[in-house]
């Protein structure tokens, strides 16, 4: 099987960031006026303030699309990541960390423009992340950055919310979501956050009804697409556009919507130490079991059993083998 | 009081690092020809070679000296660190994780030269540390980077036996122990590793006769010192040269000598998962402690306490206020 023609299970495309995180009380969320538990966008002099601010930190690779690719990998999947970093040292980090498990990185480390991009993470006693995102290269990731062969190697195209925010990233991924019509291929979409949900709602009803055959939000997010209180509206709003969507409700389980029925999946109970990659790795392993034929039901449970992993430690991205978990 | 003339529990001096970190197998460390458990240097194309094959990472601030003096600011002591890093971003990330805790960090980041040193870790399942050292910009630290205004303020000067291996870090660290002959001033070493014992045994015997008055050393390293296998041999022979030394002996616990007692401190029990660190945090509460006024044995539990703390997760300080375990 040469290089060239073998299948990948996911190919992601996102913001590709170094995580730096901390432990923070409630009350410094508070007073650095972030809303807890969502995502805010911040320029790179936001980024030094902040930072400077913090308590002492740890890095390691994030971003979002790029913790689910990681995932995949971890259980024993195939993956590429589509993401934009510069040639510096926490590009290098971001590059190194997912070639490490295999995973194909398929953008040059951009020689000037902006630093590697970061997202600063508070992580309060309850376990809860708040995150300021400081894009930096990310933002410059365009349409030429995606590889049609890349795209025509994946089982399953996976498409990062966040990216919505910047404007060549946004265009990077209708292209993608373009290039990804084969007959046995699924284009994946995760909402990632209700305000980034807010800002962008009608472009992504639209990519949704035109593009998407999977769809990943929590419950924030569906009810914010369709601005909707009621979780049932917006259920039925969304099997209209969408085969397959799965609905996350952190230690409620989640609910995969099919045209004719509603799958209750479980969480899998573990203690909470940082919620920070929590949705990511449960599309892994919803993924994962999709791209290899499990069940809708058994998809669910591996994405159960990757988030419980992830939340149970700091940090976006598994620190075992999930195949480990299988056993 | 004015900051000039503030006193300062703890100086520290040693090489500036961030560390990589990663859990390995044990074939993984003798595939790559380590020493597990000791600290290899090794130039900037090994530290790309070793990277390259190591697992997915986790980058935190290190270095043994500025270990040690996070866990004195962590109890609530005051501390400054003088060392060298570049203008890069490991060297902000090491910049922010000192200043974070109020350590004052002495040195400029270099414009110039070297990357920011890093110390790649392989943490295998016993959660023993096998240590490979880029020491990049630490290289060049010199003569000239002490300030003896910091000196002069400082309760103890701690030295870090590493920082032997570069030549001009050599001169540093004599010439910092030449300006802390305060009666009220103490010079600690470290005696950091039974290899660097090896390299620099001589040289290593005449500071310690000229100018320490409280020795680091784990079992291994103080055997080395006095080429003996024999405890007793060994503690005779540095009992006649330093006034206090605390001997560590991992989960044994360590003893402290003095001239006329030798003073037995069990260690804290804990489940291990990574050692890094423990030898530093140990010196950490160790130091403080005297620094404090508290007696020998008291000195020796806080060095336990700090130690237990830090080998309870990955990475080399401490995750909690050290102030949190004194309650």
């Amino acid at each position: 099987m040469s290089e060239e023609k073998s299948r990948l299970d996911v190919v992601g495309i996102g913001n590709a960031l170094v995580d730096v995180l901390t432990h923070e009380p409630d009350e410094f969320v508070t007073e650095q006026n972030l809303v807890k538990g969502s995502m805010t966008l911040i320029d790179e002099d936001r980024a030094h303030e902040l930072y400077n601010a913090m308590a002492p930190a740890t890095e390691v690779s994030g971003g979002s699309a790029a913790n689910t690719v990681i995932g995949v990998a971890s259980f024993g999947g195939s993956g590429a990541y589509i993401g934009k970093v510069r040639d510096d040292q926490l590009g290098e980090i971001f590059a190194h960390d997912l070639k490490a498990l295999g995973v194909e990185f398929e953008v040059v480390r951009a020689p000037e423009g902006d630093p590697t991009g970061r997202c600063l993470i508070l992580v309060t006693p309850d376990g809860q992340r708040t995150m300021s995102t400081y894009l930096g290269a990310s933002v410059s990731l365009s349409p030429e950055d995606v590889d049609p062969g890349l795209i025509a190697r994946s089982r399953i195209l996976f498409l990062e919310g966040y990216l919505w925010d910047p404007p060549s990233a946004k265009a990077a991924m209708t292209r993608a979501a373009e290039l990804a019509t084969g007959d046995d291929q699924r284009v994946a979409l995760t909402l990632s956050d209700s305000f980034c949900v807010d800002r962008h709602r009608d472009s992504f009803l639209e990519l949704i009804d035109t593009h998407v055959d999977v769809l990943f939000a929590n419950y924030d997010e569906i009810l914010s697409l369709y601005q909707t209180d009621s979780l049932e509206t917006a259920i039925e709003q969304v099997r209209r556009s969408v085969p397959i969507t799965a609905v996350t409700h952190s230690a409620h389980g989640s609910i995969i919507v099919v045209d004719d029925a509603e799958i209750q999946v479980p969480a899998e109970p573990t203690e909470v130490v940082d919620t920070t990659g929590a949705g990511d790795l449960y599309a892994a392993g919803f993924l994962y079991g999709l791209a290899r034929g499990y069940d809708l039901k058994e998809c669910g449970w591996l994405g159960s059993l990757a988030a419980s992993e992830v939340i149970s430690h700091m940090g976006p991205r598994p620190e075992i083998d999930l195949t480990d978990l299988l056993e």
